[in-house]
């Protein structure tokens, strides 16, 4: 399961493990019963037990589930991320191996959108309202410093500046690659936030990819997340 | 997989995911390669690699690796496996539940220990020397105890004192049974801890059976970590 | 400031960190200003700031404040309290010391909640009406127990069985002591789960004089937590 | 307390709490003692406790003291710092802010270095032998490509870009602020793998700066962290 983000990016699922009825079985402990069995409208089974976990924030037995992603992103968006301590991180370094020649371009349209829902993240005070032809000139100039920036990386590995060093000129809309691991409870706390309409939009394009490996591998749970949002 | 532990007490391996060769492969994010192979002795292949992060103290990638058991152990081994926070717990509780009616007696010979290679935790200062027939007795009056503290509490809650309160007198000798979730890294800094000589007995042998399970799922991870002891 | 709980118990202050004010001084890093000054009513200052952090859970600036106290409290207690793996915890070892002679025995209106706001805690199905004098039978009984108890548990001290033995028959209404530490982040999150009223009514107690301990180092903090509930 | 590190960084101390004699005591709720006290070569005291809790990896007592620091550095520099997933961190937003006009340039002698301890990180295979007159070339680069990028983000802000979006230019040897907060168990974690001779050399001088605050506020603890790396 490898879904597409952004111009170069991904998020790829490389493993999984729990399920919606791990999570019943874990929470069971506290009674010392085990799963029942799903219900259906008529004669509902362990799906109240799942609703009455997440609507009381009995959160625990919800870390008896998880997995585990390949991505690749801007490092801006890697940055956002991070913040999550929750999870586990092993990431490319610039240090150990040169970057690939990779870099975030937005759209048109993207850069048409001010900030999105979050006002606080658009233009600066004072500034013209940007129009398509500002847009326009901008996006041709991003696409020249990547490449400028792409140059100067190269001569300056062949120069022999160490790769440490080397990088400090590569920007922030450059891609990195990384493995993430969390439990499924943390997962879903990363969902709550960069899938809010606040977040970055460019964060947001990965969390509804994560969503969409969480809705296929546990989707009662997934489920009663989307109607708690 | 379940291994019996003490008299009545057992660790079963519930669900387990990644691998030693998982650990590699989320290793070499950080220089962009993927696993290549495990080698022999002629030509050494990512154990090397394995071995290099064990000793250098990189420890993220062994956090991509993880497994769920289920444990039934007396309330005093729980309330030091629980001082381990990076795990998650969901376990039996007696506020809903009455808890089943089985206790730990130790035997002769465990008795006899005193405190084994931690004296701290042996005979207190001006005791007398434990004999056989005094320790006899005391495992005697031991049993004794437990039958009246079951007969104490099945009587408590047919009179109706609430469950949350009829277990004020339950011995903390008492099982209780949960599931444990951790990632590899946090299993191997538990059985650091916990397969120390230093540690309870009791809760030795829990360890040794959770590192029984360790060896059996990644047995190169393993081998690292007994070497490093 | 040391609060009394129980008939034993208590929470005292230890040391404290932080202020309302750092909180706001940590979340205006993100903007690069610093703390402006509470206004009133009239000219609301950063008391807005701060509701505004807290009503959109942006929570790590509440990280930034924190406090130690000390615990007296029945073993009982301690064992849901240690459930929260953000505190850092050092506690009382009846590994290396004999315990106090403190128990906990509940007051007869205690014993009449059944369960209190928690049916599901009170008592089991089929059990009589729990009436006074069944009541004040159980609670004699408990304080013999209890005699019993410490009786044995010194008895066997002296007879030389080694301490982490002898304490297997302590019941978990004995008292334990502690100290435990965490930011005010996870200490609100500790009363939430700890002063909802399906809380068992003893770490209730214990909750709300750590609530009480808040509300004077953190007044404007303690506000929006008690609104927010 | 506040330390310059590098051309435009610092780490100041923001505030701290515990010492070690908090950590002391406590170590000794376990033995339900306090604080004896210190001693001296010919009849010494609590030092004794102190140094016997960090030889055998008691680490829970260094989690009752702690500290916040005030951090500006590189970009790149806080990529490795946040890798730390134990300690909480507000940081400078571009999303909502201007980060202010400061690149980071190392010296001559710094480029010269090649990775340093940690061969690895210096020249690719196959590069030119880094000279005088081509690290000379390099810095001059960096110097006027940092000067173009603060044109293009004034630019860009000007032109009305978002100001989420016009900083994917902005280059990763950009200085940031946070603040930084950790207990000391987890400072001192970070010490040890910060101030480790294979740690890139621009991070090492901010542990080496935090450093020096550990070392003033706990020095008895200090000194046990430095005798045993």
């Amino acid at each position: 399961m490898k879904i597409e983000v952004l111009d170069h990016g991904y998020v790829e699922l490389v493993e999984s493990w729990g399920s919606d009825q791990a999570i019943i079985e874990s929470a069971r402990m506290s009674t010392q019963k085990g799963f029942v069995g799903w219900g259906d409208a008529e004669k509902p089974g362990d799906e109240k037990l799942l609703g009455y976990l997440w609507r009381n924030q009995h959160s625990t037995p919800f870390e008896f589930a998880g997995f585990v992603v390949e991505v690749q992103a801007p490092i801006l968006v890697f940055r956002e991320w991070h913040r999550s301590r929750t999870m586990s991180y092993t990431e490319a370094s610039a240090r150990y191996a040169p970057l690939p020649a990779l870099d975030y371009v937005p759209t048109m349209e993207r850069v048409l959108m001010d900030g999105g829902a979050n006002k606080q993240a658009g233009a600066v005070a004072g500034a013209r309202k940007l129009d398509h032809a500002a847009a326009y000139a901008w996006l041709s100039k991003v696409r020249a410093r990547y490449e400028q920036a792409e140059r100067d990386y190269k001569d300056a590995l062949a120069d022999g500046v160490p790769k440490e060093l080397a990088r400090i000129l590569l920007p922030v809309g450059r891609y990195s690659k990384m493995r993430a691991q969390a439990n499924l409870r943390n997962w879903l706390h990363f969902l709550g936030l960069r899938m809010a309409p606040n977040a970055q939009w460019e964060i947001r394009q990965y969390a509804n990819a994560v969503a969409s490996i969480v809705e296929s591998l546990y989707p009662r749970t997934y489920a009663l997340f989307q109607e708690g949002k």
